[in-house]
């Protein structure tokens, strides 16, 4: 969720080669969160220009509020015109072909996961790059990843979901956690982005999986 | 939506003249966003403290988002503190006329379709002057016409209206585009803002006489 | 709801001692105010992690936009971690223990107006220091002291509380007209502070007693 340039830095010897792959998966996701803002509005009854919103919003709003936060403005989305395109061209797929796109439902899963993973590091990284510390850069990956969806929810008046069940922002917080570990070890951030992505990824696939979810307070 | 020294600066003869009606539509437009607000919140039941808030929200948040976002800071309101007290007018005066200035239905419409196209040009103004492109200019212009009309939404509790139905966001993506070919072309930004605003007025207006919506997808 | 380089600086013989217990009055109202978010959260059947957003959110939104509006920026929050632990700790407490928080009434009412107090004049003061004239500071620390409470009526799908009744952001505004008062009467901030926070807190609790309401327009 952010261009090239936001990318880690410190030099490898497939240093091109990662950031590639970082910046395909960063696409992916954000083609997986737009179709899933496209389908709620669907699923509301808004029309075109409601679909094309709600794919943006939930695409790009994470990152969107993630570069606020820390300064870097105009955010990314107007410096790598890319992330529009991809959430318009989701949204138009969803528009004219949305019974086909959702019976694709365990696809989007795992793109949405690769998203989640890959917009967790990229926000952790810009943390990093900025200088808030640890606790602050984990707090800046998790809302890159789950912001744009309480967007999402809001816009169309419900209560976010990742607020009341499933390991979703869960996975982001124990990735978050592991790439801080790796980072103490020096383990250089070309390889630890994609170990802690990896990590969320694999702890929301086996969520899902498993049927888990955090626990509610007695009541 | 915007100081005076947020207008488009390129020479003409008649900038002065041009600047003023500018201002004049914005404040215009300002004072129709800020009575739909506080209509709204009339409706919802709110005291006279919602009541100015909404007016506010709706009046002066898109225009918020957009100098945030390209990190004009403080935002236009604490330059020119005029929009707050249009914005605060036209919320007292619904709270002691509701009934009377409800029943200027048609008047509304109209000042508030030129707040649309105005907020709209100054919008795309303010991103060209900070260097985003056209795609991410017209993007601003439009955030910045309806934003304010999507967090009042939100904040009575309501899914946007602009993401349902009527032709309203998309007069601005027309007068937009409108604005980008006729740059393309240059027309010099003096003439423009009022060829492309008048556009979406237009447009608007149009939309609300044939009774005009954005297609929704089969379900 | 702010770092301690923040408070006002003009100098005077009992610095330390006022910049501490403003530091202190405001981590208390942090406190009250991320209880109250973290009891909606309860109430609305979240899961911990929603319990812990919500609680955040209450508690340090409303400075987290003030520092976006105003361009400092990574906001407070990145700069004292202090507040995290505060927000999270409270989040804590209410899901293992919310039957007995939510018993402590009385005093998470007392708790939440010394917040309303403390957040509204160093929101003012960050306004000051900024330059945005008397007019904007006090919206801003209106805007400090509600906005957080606001957002977290939003994200469990209601309408904003302090847009409907009570007198709490009207305590707000009063106590930032008596700030701006003794400002011209050239009073040191450094009391002014203590004398406004009190006002505000004097208010909102003699509201409660007396169950005041602001006026709603005849319908």
């Amino acid at each position: 969720m952010s261009t090239s340039q936001d990318f880690p830095t410190r030099k490898s010897s497939w240093k091109r080669f990662d950031v590639t792959v970082l910046y395909v998966f960063d696409l992916l996701g954000t083609f997986a969160f737009a179709v899933s803002g496209a389908i709620a509005a669907v699923r509301k009854k808004m029309d075109l220009y409601g679909i094309l919103v709600l794919a943006t919003v939930t695409a790009v709003g994470g990152g969107t509020i993630r570069d606020v936060l820390v300064g870097r403005v105009p955010p990314f989305i107007f410096r790598d015109i890319t992330y529009f395109f991809v959430s318009i061209t989701a949204g138009l797929l969803v528009f004219f072909f949305h019974k086909y796109v959702e019976r694709r439902f365990k696809l989007l899963l795992i793109m949405d996961a690769i998203g989640l993973g890959t917009f967790t590091v990229i926000g952790i990284s810009v943390g990093l790059k900025f200088d808030i510390g640890y606790f602050g850069a984990v707090f800046l990956g998790v809302m890159t990843a789950t912001a744009g969806g309480m967007m999402r929810d809001v816009l169309q008046g419900e209560v976010p979901l990742v607020l009341q069940r499933e390991i979703y922002a869960s996975a982001c917080i124990a990735g978050g956690l592991i790439f801080v570990c790796l980072d103490i070890l020096n383990i250089v951030p070309d390889i630890n982005v994609f170990i802690s992505a990896a990590a969320v990824i694999a702890i929301r696939m086996i969520s899902i999986t498993k049927n888990w979810n955090l626990p509610k307070p007695k009541i």
